[in-house]
């Protein structure tokens, strides 16, 4: 699979021209930092969770994002059934496992739901993609030469497993399918100080998806695409506060030529 | 009715002067944004949505605003409680459908609200403003030479039978009161690309509704409040998150001489 | 208890260096801007909310906040079993009783969870504090010479009482325990129009306690933190909207001298 600055604005045109509708359900403290992101790139975001229309507004959507931030019971209850609705329909899943590993909970949600409708894509930290392993072949580590390299093991087995994509960021996102691995290197140092970016990166997930139907290039797109803006906006920033407003405005802005200049993979 | 830049600012000091309270039952998405716009113009924000509270609430506030958006059922249940609260109480309750039309459950709360409740203002998009009329006066349409002029008629259809004013909002945004329509031209381009401007302006209808008693006025003189303040916001904005951040300023700063450099009607 | 510049920047190094995590169980409107202030600063927050976990999070956490803002049954349950996973840990709790005062369900709440689970730290407004006391002792308040003294008294009752440190913030903030009162003079008028600084302020008070046992020093260090990157902030900011953005800037890059310069007790 090769990536391209060409490949990527080729989705950003896509996302611009067609506005493709991405339903999140997603957690209460990025919700307006991702439906921003969603308008800035130029999709159309819609936020619902109650179980009484998630079927419905998977019906009209392009890709459904899921996020497990701030979970609880009702919200595990919208997302199955939001989930089989995205099955049935055909559109793309991308789940953000945020804080598997933290508690049980989130782990145990995270993992059923990856069992139970293979996501296309599934976009986590090296933590939180460790978390989603099977435990035993995780401690065992030995051949591992470092946690990141673990996470790129457990990143293989799921997809060997449920034919996911998996997408680890991190100062290096890496992209897993099969058993090769794309590497993106955009990004900026301040990018980890403003919370919900790795939201944001997976709903931008669920744009690309939307307008691309290869996942692996949905999600190899989406990351650079955050670390390309992530450098525009840490150029002039002060601190994460500027950062956050020229973020957005990067993504409205970017260009081809702007993605020519600065992709690295 | 007549709207001029004096009847606008004379409110806009009305709600410097008195800070009215305004109890908002609104989306996760957009609390944030709403409560700082209420804020930066000068009014007194309060966001309650439990049974247990929403009547108290209202017992204090000087106006409800009911926002449908990330709906679910206990706050449908709460906004029933707060709207009997404020209909006891005699202050005036603004409406916005936020995803009506998009799915049944959102298009059936929003009709429902509307028959029980008769809201003193609705303040929607087109789209949102046709989901509510009568589905068979809408689809058969011949008269209507627009979506635009549809919703038109659905506005007036909605006012002579409960007696609210509606706000369809737009490039131009329209106030219909019995036959008579409000047009105002204010506004900026990059204000569809800022999530959840749209209940800012609904949230901004019940601030000038609790000072103004006249909802025609009052829905009149937030949309222009809205679109005049984007006008500042966008003179200087990179992009959306920029445009964000002057857009509150502009609501912190907009004075007489603006409005009336800037109003057009 | 002495507070000085060097007191207050020594935990400031603690916190950037620790990151300890924070866990939070708090208000809608402001969970975006809480976990991006303690990003800001160099904490680590996490915001949980379902009984499910609330307890496993705890587990992890370096301290708890717990904000009543935007209340309702299922989260008060989540605060209890998060403030007693807290006591049974040891880590410190604070309460911020956004709203007490305004509803009998917020005064009610606030005055159980004081009384079950002593906090390390309450802090709110005057009438936030006021609306904690003793109905009989305040309302009797001849002997008060306003409401500021009338929350001071309260203040010293809640300390006699639960051994709380009580901190009334405002235009100068007041930190009470045993008799004594520190009083922080720093501060920007533009600070009460943006919504959630508050909150922010409690939740600050949490990566305070988590990095210093002292609950006066944590809470007098927080309010000294917050008004001098709210005065960093209003220098250049031309309205609410650049004020937040600049605050958060503030947080990131307040140094040993700004605190030295500015730091007024």
């Amino acid at each position: 699979m090769t990536i391209t600055h060409e490949t990527i604005f080729t989705d950003v045109k896509a996302i611009r021209k067609t506005s493709p509708l991405v339903h999140n359900i997603t957690n209460f403290v990025v919700m307006n930092n991702t439906a921003n992101a969603l308008l800035a790139l130029g999709a159309s975001p819609v936020m619902a969770h109650a179980e009484n229309e998630v079927a419905d507004m998977c019906g009209i959507a392009g890709a459904l994002v899921i996020n497990i931030g701030t979970l609880s019971d009702p919200w595990i209850a919208a997302m199955i059934k939001a989930a089989q609705a995205a099955e049935h329909k055909g559109i793309p899943m991308v789940l953000d496992p945020v804080g598997a590993g933290a508690t049980p909970y989130r782990t145990d949600t995270a993992r059923e739901l990856i069992h139970r409708f293979r996501p296309a894509i599934i976009r986590g930290n090296g933590s939180e993609i460790l978390a989603l392993g099977d435990p035993g072949a995780v401690t065992k580590g030995v051949d591992s030469a470092s946690k990141a390299d673990q996470a790129l093991d457990t990143a293989r087995a799921l997809h060997r497993e449920h034919g996911s994509t998996v997408c680890i960021s991190g100062e290096t996102d890496f992209i897993v399918h099969s058993d090769a691995v794309i590497r993106i290197e955009n990004g900026h140092a301040m990018m980890p100080r403003v919370t919900g970016l790795g939201c944001t990166a997976s709903a931008l997930c669920g744009a690309f998806a939307a307008v691309n139907p290869n996942p692996v290039q949905a999600a190899a797109h989406a990351m650079a695409v955050m670390g390309i803006a992530g450098e525009m906006a840490g150029e002039t920033a002060d601190g994460p506060g500027s950062f956050q407003v020229r973020f957005l405005d990067a993504l409205y802005r970017i260009s081809g030529s702007d993605i020519q200049q600065r992709f690295k993979a």
